[in-house]
């Protein structure tokens, strides 16, 4: 039989410039579009909804985009999880520039080393870490521009540094900044160091298409449906929280945020929210199970946990079942964008 | 400020001969590889495993390379909702070629010209339309070599036709068949005739990426979880069943074939099977309401349908929930792979 060429190949626009580009950034623009009154965030007494969430990151876009940032720059963020690092993950993008989130428990050292290699052109700093990071940007070569995140639920230690605060930046944007994607879905949203066990902290790049598939992939391998309520037990300087602080923006999500990890303020923000995910290392696993009993009273079966590294131990795993928990266990690497493997339910367990 | 280039571009690797396509043959080996014992597809009395499917998969793919069919050509399919109607959505576009499914309602000219325009190199026909196909083949240029679906749940009238049957012919194939995702995401993998009302039909093309991201759209925006249990009430023909085949391996759902959309055989396979899930056009939902009394005795709650066209009227919408059943409303063009914009509920409904 003959072989003859596909007559259908020429009405499929291949041209890379005309397609939609997968990027996680349109995730904040379905869910303030599709539910602009849905809760976006918690964090102590604030409350925000997808339209002003959706209207802070297009005023941080702005305020990034006069402030010269745009493709090809760095935003670091050393902060906790907070409304603000939510928003950076959206509206840092937006301009082009990647961010950089980078773990709050490195010392000056390595922070300098990171804002160099990483060539950060703005840093959002938490003043919890003001400290810290006043240290780092004496031993840093790079000259960045620097934003205080002075967050009305710390009450610590920390000096008010950089040139403003976040809430005047931002008020220095337009919310008129237009969606932007990015030009190319290759093109690299984030940067995430390594921990530096083995030398030098390695840089790792995502990129918008990564970030996408790896967002929703988290949401159906967790039959992750409409609307859940998510406790921030994970870092979001961590991978970029997995991918959650986009993935919950696809699920029209709430996101409770949680400074310090706890057990009273863990089950507390659970019952306050009827909170019905989250995720951790193994040890926030440890944390919920030893905690006291009494912290324990009425909390709602049905919470389901994600957890990766090591297995846990079978008997964290049966506490957590006997307190009506269920656990996901997956595999997370930095270089993978959080989970990569999943521990799939098997019928005859 | 002065801009940089970024640094990190270049760890990007933006060559498309490295990067991993999207395509729904991956859902395949997925569901094959993660849950090989779980119900693939339920037809009468036969039963499959997701591990049986893929091996019947890999061995129709081979049996059409062996009989010439690959990139470039295009296996066309006049069948009803049968687990070789499956079957083929995953066969077929692996050896490269594209699916063409054909709406069984057609009359032989119309068969005739689609077999022409789409330059089908293969026809798999079911017995029950064996009869208009061979008018249509009389009609047709092409010359296509042709394999004969006899379903044994048919038993109705209809010749055999064609060079060899279905079983016959995968058996000429070997399960050994390498996975074989497109070379280019943007590729073909089907091709779906509108319904011709302003003149000729006209082909539109599905490639592989668009098919991967609304086979994963529809189960998101349906908050469809693992293993559902899909009741075949949709035409596959139609935009290749709204990329549920892929979607429901995507899954590791179950699918639950229906030859023939009548309210007696709904409701038994809706309880026999314990459906969670179907789609159709309003007029399913009327026939489902309409249906006697009787039938509708045990009918278990909860059971989600998606319909699309112009919204049902709200007495059909409210008898639906009267019986229990979630009713989701999306828009549906042939050109956007079937649906492509949901009706999102709200809180205040």
């Amino acid at each position: 039989m003959p072989k003859s060429p596909s007559p259908y190949d020429h009405h499929l626009d291949k041209t890379p410039a005309n397609h939609q580009p997968l990027t996680p950034l349109q995730f904040l623009e379905r869910a303030a579009w599709t539910y602009p009154e849905r809760t976006s965030v918690i964090h102590g007494a604030r409350r925000m909804t997808w339209a002003e969430t959706h209207m802070r990151c297009h005023k941080l876009a702005d305020a990034l985009a006069k402030r010269g940032i745009g493709k090809g720059d760095t935003v670091a963020v050393l902060a906790s999880n907070t409304p603000e690092m939510m928003e950076l993950h959206f509206g840092a993008p937006m301009t082009g520039a990647i961010i950089n989130t980078i773990n709050t428990r490195l010392d000056a050292a390595i922070l300098g080393f990171i804002l160099d290699h990483g060539e950060a052109d703005a840093v959002f700093v938490d003043r919890e870490f003001a400290d810290v990071m006043s240290e780092a940007l004496k031993i840093a070569k790079v000259d960045p521009f620097v934003i205080l995140i002075d967050d009305p639920e710390y009450t610590g230690a920390g000096d008010r540094i950089g040139e403003t605060d976040y809430e005047a930046f931002i008020a220095t944007g337009d919310e008129s900044f237009p969606y932007t994607p990015p030009e190319d879905e290759w093109d690299a949203i984030s940067l995430n160091y390594t921990s530096g066990t083995t030398g030098d902290p390695k840089g790792v790049v995502y990129h918008h298409r990564g970030a996408y598939l790896n967002a929703i992939s988290n949401n159906m391998c967790w039959d992750m449906t409409a609307h859940p309520v998510y406790l921030w037990t994970l870092p979001m300087f961590h991978c970029n929280g997995w991918c959650f602080p986009w993935g919950l923006a696809a699920a029209a999500g709430t996101s409770v945020c949680l400074r310090h990890v706890r057990d009273a303020a863990i089950f507390e923000s659970m019952k306050e929210h009827a909170v019905t995910h989250f995720c951790g290392a193994p040890v926030v696993l440890n944390t919920i199970v030893n905690a006291d009993e009494s912290l324990k009273v009425g909390l709602a079966k049905g919470i389901k946990a994600m957890t990766a590294g090591a297995a846990p131990p079978a008997a964290v795993i049966a506490s957590m079942e006997n307190m009506g928990i269920e656990v996901t266990h997956v595999d997370c690497l930095t270089e993978s964008y959080g989970p990569s493997g999943v521990v799939a339910p098997q019928d005859d367990w």
